[in-house]
């Protein structure tokens, strides 16, 4: 059996299989890709994810893509320690929770983090940002750095994605307030791994918002899940510049 | 045991429940609502989903919600007839494409769909549609309405959505090209339920891009799903106005 994760370190999309990884404690091949060199969009990485992106599990020559249904599939292969609550119900809720965030929370996290990309986006060659963009398999992935590298998002673009990172704040509060220690309660899931892939985001990019005395639900857990020994292990992870 | 489905009729994301519901021969109350009549956004509703939204699933008292998860729980508790495949692999590829259709296929055509509605919602008295969105609770849901029952979406917004229900059809077109009889090739499953609740949109706001010549292979696969038992149901699960 040989697993091996493409990935740009412990952040985002990338953190999501990598933190299931960890708590399962699976051997994998640490493969992670520069994206300031733009490696996902090299032949070499395409031959395996012809869409470029990241992450991407291979498994005994098989590709996994999409972080949200590369955790599942873990799940699924290897189910001990469980990360999938054994009640269906519960199960129903976990899905709800990381649909949110791939639909809601990450996008809008997306505009806020591709923007700021801008001052470097921006000194690329027109040139050679030309020929970059042309190698972008994914038409939404090369719209948005087109958008990045010539003035960034608009000022209500931003605007917007920041009211929405505030409801995603809410929410996460809400839930914590009426419920923990995990978001499901009192067992640890898939949902905790999927909010915490963007979550540590939050205070930094809306601090009024979002810090001890504002959101004290949200700080607790998130001290929880640094605590955690799997959480310990990421920054190992991190590409090496 | 008993199952009941909230819905508003065999369409969109209420076709995807009621569809799987149908194919596992499953009992349920029918609990049809009238959207013209936001019947979803009454307090009686709310008290079941607060957030005013359909489908949902009332299993003996617990709710169920987002048409993708209610599928997920109906396979983890109804598993007779199955409609995920074993295989991992293919699962994970079954739920790559069930999120697909959530991110971006339903997005788009929401456009498309909630600004065909600015007839109607432009013809509401203004102080009537005022207090109709005061009881929206999902706030993007308000700013749909607002928008739709104000000027509707620009060309800009309009012509954006039409170039990502292309690329919906191609990505359909050539994954039934490459494959088929069904969308991960023999097994019949959840993805193309999914699909089947916003594709047969497509020949008819796209009719340029999607028809028998330009896309045979979706064409043969709206036959197929149309002439299954289960498809031929849903008919009868229509509001009755």
């Amino acid at each position: 059996m040989t697993l091996a994760l493409y990935h740009f370190g412990p952040v985002a999309n990338s953190l999501t299989p990598l933190l299931c990884l960890l708590e399962k404690g699976l051997q994998f091949e640490n493969r992670v890709l520069d994206s300031r060199k733009w490696e996902h969009h090299d032949p070499a990485f395409r031959a395996i994810n012809p869409e470029g992106m990241v992450p991407v599990l291979l498994h005994d020559g098989r590709v996994v893509r999409e972080s949200t249904a590369i955790n599942e599939y873990l799940e699924d292969v290897f189910p001990e320690p469980p990360l999938r609550p054994a009640d269906p119900w519960l199960r129903a809720e976990m899905r709800v929770l990381t649909k949110y965030v791939d639909e809601y929370f990450c996008p809008a996290l997306t505009v806020i983090g591709a923007h700021g990309a801008t001052p470097f986006a921006s000194k690329i060659d027109k040139a050679e940002m030309a020929a970059r963009l042309a190698m972008m398999p994914n038409e939404e992935v090369r719209r948005k750095w087109a958008t990045v590298s010539e003035s960034g998002y608009s000022d209500q673009e931003l605007a917007d994605a920041r009211r929405r990172l505030g409801n995603c704040i809410a929410r996460l509060e809400d839930m914590l307030t009426d419920g923990g220690p995990w978001l499901l309660g009192d067992e640890y899931s898939l949902a905790d791994i999927k909010w915490y892939s963007m979550a540590p985001a939050l205070p930094r990019v809306l601090p009024e918002r979002c810090n001890p005395q504002a959101t004290p639900a949200i700080a607790g857990w998130l001290d929880r899940m640094a605590a955690r020994p799997a959480v310990q292990a990421l920054p190992a992870y991190a590409p090496q510049r």
